[in-house]
C-alpha cells in the first residue's frame, strides 16, 4: 500500500509520499514514489505513484525514454499544457498496463497504478492532476485543493480541518506531513522514510525537498508536539452535564 | 454506510453510533443502530449494527421473539457467557441472511451485516465482541480495547492516539464522540444524530445515554473546541530549518 498527497496553493505545490512497498506481508521494501522531471528550463513535473510497482517503474522508464528520443513523439517536452501532460502520462500508463492485462488477469494480480502529476509549464499556472488507472484524470480545485492516492482515509480528516487558501507553502508542507503521519500510525503498509517537496510557482525546480526517516530529529519533534498537543487538547474539551470534575 | 464504535474500559463500556442509512444517494434516512436488551435483572446487552438494514432489523426482531418465546430455545436469556451471546447472535444473523442469500445474489445486492455485541452477564466480566457476517466473532483486548464497524478508518487515528487504560468512562465516551465526528466530517454517508451510551460494570442498565443532533449545544461546543484547538495547535508545530518566521 501507499499514501501520497499533493496540495495546490496559490503560490505553489506540495508533494508528499511514503516509501513502503509490499508484495504480501512477507516482502516489504522501500521505494521512492516521488519522481521528478525537469525536461527544460521552463517546465517542471513531479509524479507520485500508488499501485503496482512494476507498472509504475515501467511508466517512469517510458517517460524518460520518450524524453530522450526527442524525435517529435509526445513527451513531457512536447506537451503545452499541464492537462496535456496528465493526458500523455495517462496514455503511457494504459499502454504499459495493457501489455500485461491478460496475463495478470489470469494470475489474479492487479497491475493498476494511480498517479498524481503536478508541476508547471511556461507561463501556464501550476496545477496538480490525479490520473486513474484507466487514463482519465481530475484536477484539483479551489474548493478541493488536495489530491490523495493510495490509503487516503486516515490522512483526510486533518487535511479537511486545516487546509486554507492563505496558509504558507511551509505550513502546507507541514500539513502534508501531519496527514502522512496519521496514515503511517494507522496502517502498517504505509511507512517512513517520507518524501516531502515544495514547489514555488515560476521556479521550475523544487524550492525545498526533505526526506524524513522515522527517527529524523525534525519528524520526531513534530510527531511528539502533535501527539502531546492533541492529548492535552482532548482533556480540555467541554464536559457532559453532571459529569464528575476531572 | 455507518460508523459504530465500542470501547472496553476496566470500569465499563462505551457505545457510539451514527444513524444515517442510505439505499443509494437519493434515499437517505435515519435509523437507530444501537439496540438495547435487558432480558433479566443480571444481564444487559447493547448491539450495534452496520450493513443491510433489512438484515439488521430482522435479526433484532428474531432476538426479541426468542426472548419472548421463553420456551428453552437459545436466547439472550439462556446464554451463560458473553461469548455465548456473541455466538448466538452470530447464528441468528447467519440464519436471517441465508433466507435471502440466493435472491440477493441474483439481484447483486449485499445482505450482509456486521454487529458489535457488548454487555455483561451476572458476575462475568463486561466485554465487547465484533460479529462478522459469517457468524464468527472477535473480542476486544487490553491492547486493542476498541472495536469498530462500518466506515472505520476516518475515526481510527484519534482512538489510536488517545485511548488509555486509565481514562474515565466519560472521557472515553467523549473520545468515541470525537471519533464519530471525524467520520461524519469526512464521509457524507455517516451522519447525525449520534447515539452515545455509557455502561458501568455491575449496573445492568445504561449509566448514561445521549442523543446528539448536529446542532445539539454540547455537540456543537465540543466540535468547535476541538476544531479551534487543533487549528491553534497546528500553528505551534516546530518549523523547518531556515523557514521564514510566521
Amino acid at each position: 500500500m501507499t499514501y501520497c498527497v499533493a496540495i495546490r496553493r496559490q503560490d505553489g505545490l506540495i508533494f508528499g509520499s511514503d516509501t513502503r512497498t509490499s508484495a504480501g506481508v512477507d516482502y516489504v521494501t522501500s521505494y521512492r514514489k516521488m519522481h521528478v522531471f525537469k525536461p527544460g528550463p521552463d517546465r517542471f513535473f513531479v509524479i507520485l505513484s500508488a499501485g503496482s510497482l512494476a507498472t509504475t517503474q515501467e511508466v517512469i522508464h517510458w517517460l524518460a525514454r520518450d524524453l530522450e528520443a526527442n524525435d517529435g513523439r509526445p513527451s513531457l517536452l512536447t506537451v503545452k499544457y499541464l492537462f496535456e501532460a496528465a493526458h500523455y502520462v495517462g496514455q503511457v500508463s494504459r499502454a504499459v498496463q495493457n501489455q500485461y492485462a491478460a496475463t495478470l488477469a489470469t494470475a489474479g494480480v492487479n497491475g493498476e497504478t494511480t498517479l498524481i502529476v503536478g508541476g508547471q509549464i511556461g507561463t501556464e499556472p501550476h496545477d496538480i492532476f490525479l490520473i486513474y488507472p484507466q487514463g482519465n484524470f481530475i484536477e484539483a480545485s479551489d474548493d478541493t485543493p488536495y489530491l490523495q492516492i493510495g490509503e487516503s482515509k486516515y490522512g483526510k480528516p486533518m487535511l479537511d480541518r486545516l487546509v486554507t487558501q492563505t496558509m504558507s507553502l511551509e505550513d502546507t508542507a507541514r500539513l502534508a506531513l501531519v496527514s502522512l503521519d496519521a496514515t503511517i500510525r494507522s496502517n502498517l503498509t504505509v511507512g517512513a522514510p517520507v518524501d516531502l517537496a515544495l514547489y514555488r510557482t515560476g521556479e521550475f525546480t523544487l524550492s525545498r525537498e526533505f526526506r524524513f526517516e522515522a527517527d529524523s530529529p525534525y519528524y520526531v519533534a513534530l510527531k511528539e508536539a502533535w501527539q502531546k498537543g492533541i492529548t492535552e487538547l482532548f482533556y480540555t474539551l467541554p464536559q457532559f452535564d453532571a459529569e464528575p470534575p476531572r
